[in-house]
């Protein structure tokens, strides 16, 4: 998407591939919203930190930066041993699968890259089909969240009031987003609405992430504490809730996302309001059989016990806002049922949740 | 309740009297959680400082503090003319009124206290009556939340998990709270029980000053993001939510409260969970006919924005959370349906919302 940096416009991409320099490019999403920056990792390793260390974040964007950093390496590899050159590329793949270890997403692309490069009869034909396979990943994520956006764009119309959690934006993704693909689209489109971003605690991810790309974008958007949305759905004042999914299931059409997901959901149904999930067909889970069995992650609970922000001298800084002597209980996701769920946007359209499994043998991914 | 300070343990009141030096004694609340502090007004134009300030918040604290400043203005007055008298103590009454312009409840107190003064035949008489009528005031406002403690607390069982969300507890209060006054009776009688404290953004009261309070009196108790109350339902982890109220509507058991409210009213429903709202009288309005006409104060977005906290050199700051050029919403109350409400605690009893109205001769405050 289009970012202005001190008055000039340029399109990004969250990752990018160099392939003179043979560097992955990323946004460093850790400084963001206060400061915009490309860093640029010159070797797979440094693109493995990059991962680990959160620069790049988001499923799709962590895929295709998986991808492009096991082709940074097969390309590093100097000499035409066929041999040397596979163990020296499954070194790398290794080295990228442990930046995050629990992340699926990442191995599923390398593993899509690894597959292309096995019908080069060289070395140097397989550095490329590497190259190549990277950049189409790459480039079929952003096609996903583009259809996506179309799919989607009909919900939001002149004039409707959206209401999201979280980021599933296009800094999560290579380009685009999957939340936000629909209001880019609506927007392409022509159409005036406006946007409430939670702001999501204790992440703040809306605050921070969600209101940067709207803004960026001059989006029509505010802020709310993750407790407003209550008054103003009483208010009549949302018309649509849109959100992203870390994994939804295919059986049950349950869908897991950001703590406090599910509170809307409940909210948007008392008030009759449409609540619809965005999700690419990766994170689609065809395996499980509820959601009682989706793990969902005890974050550290210095998250809730105090906020990241910048201190009034500029400095990013973690205060420590509760009691000293207090614990917190910090869950990262809750599972919405399918009931509370109007419907499922996905790259081939809008299905609803109990669809899902009808339809699966056109959307199981690739 | 006790505090803890460096090891000695010592019984407080949010605010006391000194007679002996003329002085009005405050716990600083603006330094809790992260400091102990009582401070003494030595005047009733300090004491109305204290009251601009917030030194003291909560609607009960800020009563008592109120009519402990015009007994004080009227105890510094020297002479015997009661004609100058008069003119004087009128004066302490608009300092003090005008310190919280909006709050009807510090009006309240010191017409109580004027009223008493009328009896007098002399200056050092009506000094004297003042001074009684505001201990008295206090007192009766300790015995109401005792009150509403011992008919809440058959509600708070061995084992019970209680939600609760800001503050209203005793900090708020002269001593014991409100919504508070439940779990402390409970304790008093022997029982292990659990709170979720709500962080409630964007001001972090639960955080900060329940998770205190609860922490000072060894409840076990954890904080948890608002986002996650959710969660916690959906795993049947909270049998009961207990809140306090700003203004409840006597005709049509209305509550409004701290905003979030509304929501974990509308989740204990769907969850099955009794949902109860502590009051004392003077909380009622007998008048308003609709939720619809309580206003609701749209308080500085810069709550909403960022977070106060102490930094890792300890001192207190306030950071900016959200990108930048990003505004906010900040509503600071939301109304609850009485259909939402299992039911309303007051200090004579506990009743249905539709039942306050039945029973209003009773109920309306003296």
């Amino acid at each position: 998407m289009n970012v202005t940096v001190n008055g000039r416009t340029q399109h990004y991409r969250t990752v990018t591939f160099d392939s003179v320099t043979n560097a992955v490019r990323l946004i460093e999403q850790r400084l963001l919203p206060h400061q915009f920056k490309v860093v640029t990792t010159s070797d797979f390793r440094a693109t493995a930190r990059a991962i680990r260390d959160m620069v790049v974040r988001g499923a799709p964007a962590i895929a295709s930066t998986a991808a492009y950093g096991l082709a940074q390496g097969a390309l590093a590899f100097r000499g035409n041993d066929l041999r040397r050159f596979a163990k020296h590329s499954e070194s790398v793949f290794a080295a990228l699968k442990a930046a995050r270890p629990t992340a699926v997403d990442p191995v599923n692309a390398m593993m899509q890259v690894r597959a292309a490069m096995q019908a080069g009869q060289s070395v140097a034909e397989r550095q490329q089909l590497a190259l190549a396979a990277a950049e189409e990943f790459a480039s079929q994520s952003v096609e996903e969240c583009q259809a996506i956006g179309r799919r989607g764009a009909k919900l939001v119309r002149e004039g409707t009031r959206v209401l999201t959690h979280c980021n599933a934006g296009w800094v999560a993704c290579v380009d685009v987003g999957t939340a936000t693909a629909p209001l880019y689209e609506a927007q392409a489109r022509g159409r005036n609405f406006h946007v409430f971003c939670d702001e999501t605690r204790p992440r703040s991810q809306g605050a921070t992430l969600t209101a940067w790309e709207l803004s960026q974008q001059k989006i029509s958007h505010e802020i709310i504490a993750d407790s407003a949305a209550g008054r103003l759905f009483q208010r009549g004042e949302i018309d649509l809730v849109i959100v992203g999914s870390d994994r939804t299931l295919g059986r049950t059409g349950e869908v897991a996302n950001k703590i406090g997901t599910y509170t809307k959901a409940v909210l948007a149904r008392r008030h009759g309001v449409p609540f619809y999930v965005t999700i690419p067909l990766s994170t689609i889970d065809w395996s499980l059989r509820s959601g009682r069995d989706i793990p969902i992650e005890e974050r550290d609970e210095n998250e809730v016990l105090g906020a990241w922000g910048v201190a009034g001298n500029g400095t990013r800084e973690y205060v420590r806002v509760a009691n000293p002597s207090s614990r917190a209980r910090n869950p990262g996701f809750d599972v919405t049922p399918a009931e509370l769920v109007t419907g499922i946007i996905t790259p081939l359209g809008i299905f609803r949740p109990e669809e899902l499994w009808t339809h699966r043998s056109k959307l199981r991914a690739k």
